[in-house]
């Protein structure tokens, strides 16, 4: 069984039910989740050991978010320190109303970690794969550098690193812009996820009007030479309700296409990337010299976790191979 | 800022949440609304300066329902009279079967409203605008003569009038036909929403079957010189849960005609038309010159209120734009 | 107003709300139901007279059940002994993820039903039809054998047999297969429900890759010349969420069809074979010598049953002719 | 088992969950009910064989009220006519907040029958027991007179007959005082539920100030020959959230006094008194000759209704017997 | 018709449904209010013109807030600016569990008014009642000189000013004690609402062992001369879920006592004491020579308020008065 | 940090809402919960490692099972076998009506160990203290034997062994009576949770009229060697909704009694013995010399748990310890 590492801010996130707005909600629905938590507790339903190291205030929500986790078989390593856990308000669209994130995550306990407080090595002891996302280094100076101080250290200790790039332009808030930071982070990385809008932005590499997806991502890979292999997925015919999904694997050499889902349907896209991020991660691990059969698990992941409420991807193994057998028919399993 | 008066009877909605049928209800979800009053409160939420003209009896129900209206912006000028609030009730239809609605209004407070007691000189001071429906006028032949009061005042005052002539047959029980009440009073109008199917039933203007639509509304426009906007909506490939949704606007010169939309996940359907009176109102007070643009405002707020919950569409100014500009594609706004 | 008994085990239903999985569930939505009381509730509601006979136990669950069963105007009569009612969980499918039963209705009250218990002449007294399914005799070889018993009174009695074969293989634990049980009991049938796939594993007939439906059903009634006629429902383009219905007909001379209805928008599936079995025994009462019609009322019996919480098809004898008569285009009916 | 028959109005109970008030409703939590109504589903309970006489709208509420009687096991005959079901809010009281009751019951389905209307002969057709309340005359003169009509042909039939006064002021709108109205009504009763504050305001027997109990009901026997059991409740210490309550027993001898109970948490107080109605007409058919056991269940039944949400009382019978016994220590029973 | 303004921060409240714990909450109810907006509120229910004063973020919960204001007449004035509104989670105590609150209100919207911004002429404009309550200052310096600003003007203008001390020692964070800002504030009072823990922590005035109450407010007097009454409540017996409650009222010269009321089933305790300074200042308008009916009032109206969900007193003038008169007996208002 | 071990048999237990009846639910509330468990979750919120050993069926309900545990801290070591998971169908009383529980745990999949099964050698490793109940040898012989294999392994390696009675007549069905089997299992333990009525029935010692609580606790000393301390529970002045508890220990030489505590308002008290036990365990770990303070950890405890819903006592040492000190006065926390 392997055994990963992530790392992450866990966030409250409060929903109205039944798809009411925000003002008119009389009562919040109350998940925990955030991009790496997600990918840990889908991987820990995977079979997978999982530890996730985070900080969580003295109080009632820092102990229910950490309970959560423990619940999926996770274990959190968790400092207890700041005032607040960070919130954010998730109002469901509909058709052609989009859905609503409204961030109230500032000044949370996460921020307020410090260079040196975790113990990095022994974090990774006797683990295979370290994961971590986009966001945390557009929280803080201090995160971004810390990032750094955790990459240095798993890259040492020779673990698979994974990242997915999640870029969120309205975190970037202190002064840097994400190409500043992440390309000194993404460097470390065995495998990404990301898109070509992310190429300038978030990578600081250039696009030309004519490359093709696969120049654009053999240009990553030169830039990163440790890259071996990058993910992205692609949503069509979209609306707040339902949208068509498939997802490509670069692999240095051929540009792999999974199957197209039609998902006409959605309960909850929220985590719907996470999904396919720890998709991935099992099918590399689970198929190491399959690449196909690694991307069409994780495309099957991240389908099924668009029928699903909250942030997390409840879908087993078995579930999944299931649908990529043929499964969605609509049958009721008896 | 436009002010704007309107003049309804407001009713308790009672419905069955989680699309239960009426007969398995243990509970009913809550709201009050109807025709004017979402018209009021979508206005209001546009950041007009709306009043609201009725009567509730002096018990919970009608401090309620007035609560509701204070609550999204709108002053409501309300006699405190009579024994009860109108009822409907209301079951959400799916897929192929049809919502339905049990009324239960009879003998309302609004109902007990005579000639005289309203000072519609007071109510209009100041005001820009009047809206009514052919609701009120089907209920009372005496609420038919305060709507002629009421109109012939603001007439006199120069407010522009607009209606929806909202034909509901089973309404319409005093004795009178619509086609002998409503060209009284939509002679006051500057504005209609309607269709051609309501020409020969509340305007008493024969349709050949020969006729476009174009001659139907100059039609309608020779029979009611002050009249000099017809705007109509047209439902497509529908079932209870989905359709296409366009409309169209004729100026007496020509029809316009707004995108189409197609509903794929309908959430309440109650209210559309009112949505779109409230979206052309705002969209001709906003671009006076610029019927196209007031239309597809109509028409992206119809379409928007299909995915809210209750009578009233709560979509704001930003959002509706955000939709007429392409928002639609399912992206969560974070 | 014709008279119908059925025969069978009521299950308490366990269903999470809004879409969660069942490891989600902190409540669960309670129904009761089963293929034959799902029937004899529906043909009550049509406005026959029906007659359920059951076991259920000597507690709360027991009481409920019946309790609901009265609620729709059907009679029980239940023997009350035994331990316990069976239950099964119902997770909900969404899209691509398919339903899912977890069967927990082993040891219940109604296996502890013994051959001699029931009085069938009694039960059968004035009745005019009896429905089983092949439920019942998968459940224990004692239960096989009393509905043998039940079968041989009703024949001679005269009663209108009908049955569906309902025929699921993790059901049938108790040493015998099903070809081996049910062709003996299918012999005393006028009316069959069953689909192709039933010809081997149920009935023991061979199928030949070039038979045409027609061909498989002549088999059948050869095979069982008191059976007069046979129906069969098929699902197309179906995912958890939506899919095309239709139904056909055999009457031994031509295979008619119903037309196909778009599910677009499923609201839960769970009984809607049952429906259609109600609506059929309800059409061929009603249109005796209408076999088109009496299959379009069953397919837009089964096809409303889609837009209904819980097991029973709550919909009325005026709203299935409305959607044959082409309600099903959204409109609110008021 | 004896046969029961109750006559009356039945209500649509809409009451805000969770100790809310009317205002602060988002939705309602749905019961039906009525004097009559409670006693008929306490007596069914009981195991009695009862029938139920009403009238309801020809519309989803109407029939879901009868649903709702059935599936307490009494049979409704129900005229199926005029326009509405009458409606009463009614919002929980607690501690020192009275609960409150908001009626909106006039121009019912039920207020539409006319005399002659029913077949009162076959009504009482192997019946042993006819039960009224003086709700029913409350309501207009009509009813009135068909209570009349019911008490001469029950009276002829030789049908025990009791009532509960259940004077409410505020109903009594038709221009009769109830001591013009009723005691035409209660000289057919033999057993009468009421207070010593109904002597005047509904019997017209003047009370001095000195009387005692007995000899106000003394008074009411000499008045009323057929007479021969009153009974009459007594709270004591109360709040909205709890009291003490008594019963006493006056079969024109002695002046019986049940055991008090100390109620602390009232969970629902609405149908207490139809809750000891029925038990005292359970407890004289079952101990007809002991007059203090069957006000012992009464009292018994009564206090437990107290404990059960809702207009009826759920307690069985082997429950009331229990708490007579002494089982309200609050040990869980297992 | 008097004119009220306050001055406060509002809070989103989070509490977990039927006295669950903040660990156990899958979902949160939703209130808003604080102590200065929850006077406003209920002085505008008892029919007042009320404004408040505040800061709330440019998002949905800041809209909900001042939309929940609106609702029940009171016009919010409000500064849209800042990023957050703060949040209280709230767990319910029960029996001798005490009830919780979690504060996570810092860097919210209202703490980032600055002085200067509140043009306090134009808001106390045609008013002739202030109130705020020592919660304000806690907050920050800024807010502490932001009341100074407004108390003066208020002074000036000449309007009665009332403050609730409303010690929370946790809230007291910026550097300062509570007794070093508040005599300052105080000393522009007309009536105080405090308790004699408050007279050296928030005054800075000693008290000694053998002080009587009356000894300890003239003292308060002597120190804060333009102050004229003073208010103070008192519980007994208590535990979350029950207590004795009773007022007094010092007025310079006699320590008048309300009547003691005995609240046995509590449902919410938070705003107890905003519900009786609202009432104490309606009081002392309504009966401005009768300090025992106005201080029996506000006893009746706190009394009431611990029996109403969410942080407002919704009891009516009327309610309140009828239990000055004795209505508590638990007796149905019909 | 301590470690202790429990064994025992998780149900899932379901509870309608809102104090319904069983037969009134529409819906269940669902938690998973045993004697054991609750010991163990208990242990491990007060910070002690806890394993729990247990069985659960291969399905969504046994998975949940387990995560339940896991969020509370507690490591499950479960065999995943058998075909479903015991139920307990729990109804709350309220006032004089009692709670009740209906049980449907028979041939569950704990009931299906076997001795030899578990390795109890590996479970105890590095553990001090081992716990179970009598309801694990009530259920089966065979669940008998396995207890006496665990006992004799941990005494044999030291642990320190405790047992709640938790007698449960209705239970014990296998043919033998609980002083039959239970004697042979107690003489491990070194302390015991039970009452004097317990002696005979559980224990087979005789009880004379006279015998105080010390002389029965002697006597069972006697016949028990190893036995060290006793404690035992008392409920007072009792209903459903409020009681009075208090406990007492007799360590061989004196009888300690707890302070009583009145319980006025009671949320959920299943399970408040088990915490009352986990209370005991922790207090004899952390005030291994002060019997009177680990007795009065527990009565609080217990106390506590009685304003929590579930089986699972949520309290925290800190809270348990302001209990001790006197923190129920009803204050809000903040």
């Amino acid at each position: 069984m392997s055994r990963v590492v992530t790392f992450g801010e866990l966030l409250l996130r409060l929903s109205p039910p039944s798809h009411l707005r925000l003002t008119q909600a009389r009562s919040f629905d109350l998940y925990y989740g955030c991009a790496e938590a997600n990918v840990a507790a889908s991987l820990s339903k995977f079979g997978l050991s999982v530890k996730f190291i985070t900080a969580v205030p003295p109080n009632e929500l820092g102990e229910s978010s950490l309970s959560m986790l423990r619940s999926f078989g996770v274990e959190p390593i968790s400092f207890i320190q700041g005032k607040r856990l960070g919130i954010y308000y998730f109002e469901q669209g509909a058709s052609e109303r989009p859905g609503k994130v409204v961030y109230d995550r500032e000044d949370s306990s996460f921020s307020t970690l410090k260079k040196g407080m975790i113990n990095w090595e022994d974090a990774f002891k006797d683990s295979d794969w370290f994961h971590w996302s986009g966001i945390t280094p557009s929280l803080t100076l201090e995160l971004a550098e810390i990032c750094e101080e955790a990459l240095t250290v798993a890259s040492r200790m020779g673990l698979t690193i994974s990242a997915d790039l999640n870029y969120r332009p309205t975190l970037w808030k202190y002064g840097k812009n994400a190409n500043e930071i992440m390309p000194n982070l993404v460097k470390h990385c065995d495998l990404l996820l990301g898109g070509i809008d992310d190429s300038e932005k978030v990578l600081g590499i250039k696009v030309n009007e004519k490359d093709t997806q696969e120049e654009i991502f053999s240009n990553w890979m030169n830039a990163f030479p440790k890259l071996k292999n990058i993910v992205t997925t692609k949503r069509m015919d979209a609306n707040a309700s339902s949208n068509g999904i498939s997802a490509s694997f670069w692999n240095g050499k051929e540009l792999l296409h999974s199957q197209k889902y039609n998902i006409s349907h959605i309960i909850d896209r929220i985590g719907a990337g996470d999904a396919f991020m720890a998709g991935i991660i099992y099918g590399m691990i689970a198929w190491p010299d399959d690449n196909q059969t690694a991307l069409e698990f994780a495309a099957a992941a991240t389908c099924l976790k668009h029928s699903i409420s909250g942030d997390i991807n409840l879908a087993t193994v078995n579930e999944i191979k299931a649908l990529m057998g043929g499964s969605g028919g609509g049958r009721v399993s008896r």
